[in-house]
This record gives C-alpha cells, structure tokens and sequence, in this order.
C-alpha cells in the first residue's frame, strides 16, 4: 500500500574520517523515500530548485517513486554542509542554505490524499499539522521531529503528535521531550502524550520499539567502516514505515500487530546499517530486496539465543 | 563445578544522584563471587584488613562462597570513593586508600588448585598471571582488565591474556587494547593475543560476545531506576563464568559451545542489571534464582522477533 513521505530533498557537503564529498544529493524526505521504496510504494512532497539535477530526478524515478508532489521553485536546492569527528559520534554544522525550503508549503497532490500510511520527516511541526489534515482515512501518520522543535516550538509540537499513531525520535530527543533521563519513563510520558507507538533511536546502539505496554530492544548492526552516517536515522524511518506498507498492516484502533511491528523496527535497522556504508545515498543504488532480506536474517541469528 | 575468583574485597564510598554511602561492601572480587554463587560453588581470593566487619564475612558466607582463601592481613581494607555524574555514564574517583591491598600476592589454598574455572578480577597483570599458573588443569580461565594496565604495563598484560580462555572488557579498554576504534575490527585483532572467547560489555548498551568467528549482541536492560552502577561489570563476568561452571560446559580446546555461551551472557546481563538497582551489594542480599530466571525470561521476551 502506498505511503506519502513529506520532508527536505537537499544538496549535502559532507566530511569524514573517510572522505569528503562537496556536493550530493541528500535530505531526510530523499533517504525516507529511497529506504521505503525497497518495500512500498512512496509519493513524495518536497520542493527543489532550479538547480536540481536530471541525474537526481532519475534516481528517484528509477526506484519508482511518485514524483507528482515534487514542486520545482526558482532558486536553489536546499544546501546543507557538516563535518563528523573522528569517531563519528557528533558532527558540526558548517553551512546551512534554506533556499527554496525556507518556503516550503506542502500541498499534497489530489492522487496522493488517500494513501493510507503517512512518514512525516523532520519539518516545522505546523506544516506536519498541515499535511496530517489533507489526508483522508489515513490508516497509520507519524513522523520525526528534533530539538530545535521540541525546545523552541514545543507547544506546536505538542498539537502535531498527538494526531500520531507513531513518533521516531533519538534517544536525546525523547530525554528532552519527556524532560526525563531515564528512558524507560520518558517513553511512558511521550506515549502519553498522542502517538501508541514509540520507537526510540539510539544510532549505533540500536532501538527501542514501545507500543502497548511492551518494548522490543535491537541492538546496532556491528559494521566494519562506518562511512558516512547522515541520513541513517531517516532510512530507519523508511525501513519501518516501508515494511508496514508492504505488509498492509492495518493499525486499526490501537490494536497493531506487535510481532509485524517488531520486524518493522528490524527492517528499520537494516537500512539505517546499508545507509552508513556508503557516501550520501550511494550505497542504495545497486542495494537489492535479497541484499536487505540477507542482513535481516543477520540479524536474527546475531541476537537469537 | 567450582570457579576461583581473584580480585578486591574492598570498602567503597559511593555518591549517585539517588543517595550516597559513606562506606559499604565492595570490590571486584565481592561483586563477582556474589553474583556467581547464584549458579556455582565459588572459592575466592584477596585479601581484607583487621576493620573487615563480620556481617560483610557473614554475608558473603551466607552465599555459601568458600573463604579459605580469604587472607586477613594486619592493617586497614581497600578504600575506594566516587561521585557519579548525573546521568551515571561518568564517574570521578575522590579516594583510593590500596592499604592492605597494595601487599596483595594471591596464594591459592591447595583445595583450590583443581578447579576447572577461574576468573580473574582486575588486578595487575603480573600478578594475574601467577594465579593461573597455581592452577592445575583448569578448564576455562580469564579475566577482566583496565585502561591503567592496558597503557602502562601493556606487555605483562600481553603475556597474560595470551594463556587466557577468555576476556571481558569494556567498550573503551577494548579499543584501547586493540588500538583500533572500530569494535568488530577491535574484536579481531584481541581475539588474536590469545582468549579465543570476548565479551565486550558496553554499560547500558549491553554486551556483544566473538567466538568461533561469530559475534552475538545483547541490549541493556532498561531499568526503570538506576540506584549505583558500582560493580555492575564485575556481577557481569560472575553471571557469564556462573552460569558455565554451573552447567560444567567443558570448552576443551577452542571447541565452546555456541548456544551456551550466548545463555551465559544472558545470564551475566541479567546480574549487571540487578547490581544496579540499589546501592552496593545490597540487591543481592533477598535475590532468589527465581528472579534471575524470571528476568532472563524478560531479556527474551524483549529481544525475540
């Protein structure tokens, strides 16, 4: 079933202890959308500029993405550049161009109004609230979100999530939201707070799924070079929603399949792990469904006991 | 079957955002002997000074844990404070008194030398390697080390491991040890100084065992509270060395059993998350093996998928 992304299409200049890249194709709505287009079928809503290039276009053409609420605008692509440390741990930002996001206004192609599941990336909490209500008998909404909302937004925040069925978010994000350290509690209060399923991000240390009383823990794919880690949590986010698509899996009123649910946050994790080992979204261009179904079997027989 | 430990008794002072003690039970050697003696008789070694109380001795009796080779020495206990960080990822030592302990050169009681496991507590690597070579025909030997030995006395600490079964390290000691940041890679070249079985335990983020050209991961438990995480380590490796001796697993010559090991470190997860739920020792004094079974259950129920 078919699953609308919402976010940024960006140009990224990204440094690391592996290399360095001036200019590629980045952005949370380009990694959701790439990662979720392995299982389901995804409809974008982004706006690039005019100098986005036909190369760009085609890969994400190329993996069968909906491209209709893909808005040109004149000016630049969105532009973001940073640098990691030297054990990858933490990045600093160097330059960041708004371009043609600074106004972006999602509007959702009439085609795209029904789809029943919906991944909001990380964008101004009142235009997530904007989408969400464009939607007709969507079966499962959620998003991301990240600090900068949460402290200086929050009460926006607050009336965007709870219209959520989910919310991704890392793990200092989830400390800050609930204003508690300890993350077993502040999943209890973020559950209070709208969304009936939590799935807490931990970067190289894992995920946290919480949904019904329950959590499901998976640690981090141990890799042997960590190449370049932006978009990871992004393409975990794609991975998830991505399966649950495939699967159809009708949430229904608060009553989700936990087990589906758990292999969701698996599928999440694979692609996260995939995203790292390349620069930008390279290493999804040659991925195929039997390289992902390989390293979710690895990671059943990696933690099984 | 028995399992010797080797390490500190000590008395420490310990201050957590929860609460502080001024002086209670401690040491490596307490830790890892209370833990283990939930699943197997254990002879420990080290030594204490004429303060050493008799409800500490009563206490680690009451385990049934055999003190013949519990030195008492004329002078004071090992002293160590600390204040942890609010969040307890960090920890400043205020007072380290070695006191009787800086004399300390393990003798084993001849009724100990016959015993097919032995576990090593964090002691220097010279005088480590002196305990193993007292042991006649032992099974499964290893140990713990830290990042003072691994710097300063990085040869001793060779020799030692490399007669070593196993070593269980943290995170940091690992890729200081190896010389590599990367854990997997971290992993291959300690799994070539000797030990054909590591453990790396990572805190709250769990553990992940290489053996045999496998690795096995396991989430932290998610504690709702955690009180004092002094000794968590420590109940770790009594947990993963309990548990084998109980089920009198024979390694034999690099031919471990896969699964079992996984279980142990299951089991020394399991330990790790009990030690911290109240200060020092003191989880351990009303625990029941039925609760180590029943939280083993929980580690299932929350990885499975």
């Amino acid at each position: 079933m078919s699953l609308v992304v919402v976010g940024s299409v960006a140009y990224d200049g990204v440094e690391t202890p592996h290399g360095k890249v001036d200019r590629m194709l980045g952005g949370a709505c380009t990694y959701i959308s790439l990662a979720a287009s392995f299982f389901t079928k995804v409809k974008i809503v982004a706006v690039v500029g005019d100098d986005f290039a036909q190369d760009d276009y085609d890969l994400l053409a190329s993996r069968g993405i909906d491209l209709e609420g893909l808005e040109r605008a004149p000016g630049k692509t969105f532009f973001w550049a940073g640098v990691y440390s030297a054990d990858m741990n933490d990045r600093t930002t160097l330059q960041t161009d708004l371009n043609v996001f600074a106004d972006f206004n999602p509007k959702l192609p009439v085609s795209y109004r029904t789809a029943p599941y919906l991944l909001l990336g990380n964008i101004q909490p009142a235009l997530q609230r904007t989408v969400r209500a464009q939607m007709n008998g969507v079966r499962f909404a959620g998003g991301d979100t990240m600090n900068f909302w949460i402290r200086d937004y929050r009460d926006e925040l607050l009336d965007t999530i709870r219209e959520w069925d989910f919310l991704l978010i890392n793990d200092g994000e989830a400390r800050m939201l609930a204003g508690d350290y300890n993350l077993r509690r502040a999943a209890e209060k973020i559950l209070d707070m709208g969304p009936h399923t939590l799935v807490i991000k931990r970067g190289e240390h894992g995920a946290i799924l919480f949904q019904g009383g329950e959590h499901f823990m998976v640690p981090g794919f141990l890799l042997e070079d960590v190449f370049d880690p932006t978009g990871a949590g992004d393409c975990f986010a794609g991975g998830f929603a991505g399966y649950l698509a495939e699967r159809g899996i009708d949430p229904g009123h608060r009553g989700i399949d936990h087990r589906e649910l758990r292999r969701a946050v698996i599928y999440g994790s694979v692609m996260g792990s995939f995203c790292c080992e390349k620069f930008g979204v390279d290493r999804f261009r040659n991925l195929t469904r039997s390289d992902i179904d390989a390293r979710y079997r690895e990671f059943k027989a990696f933690t099984d006991f």
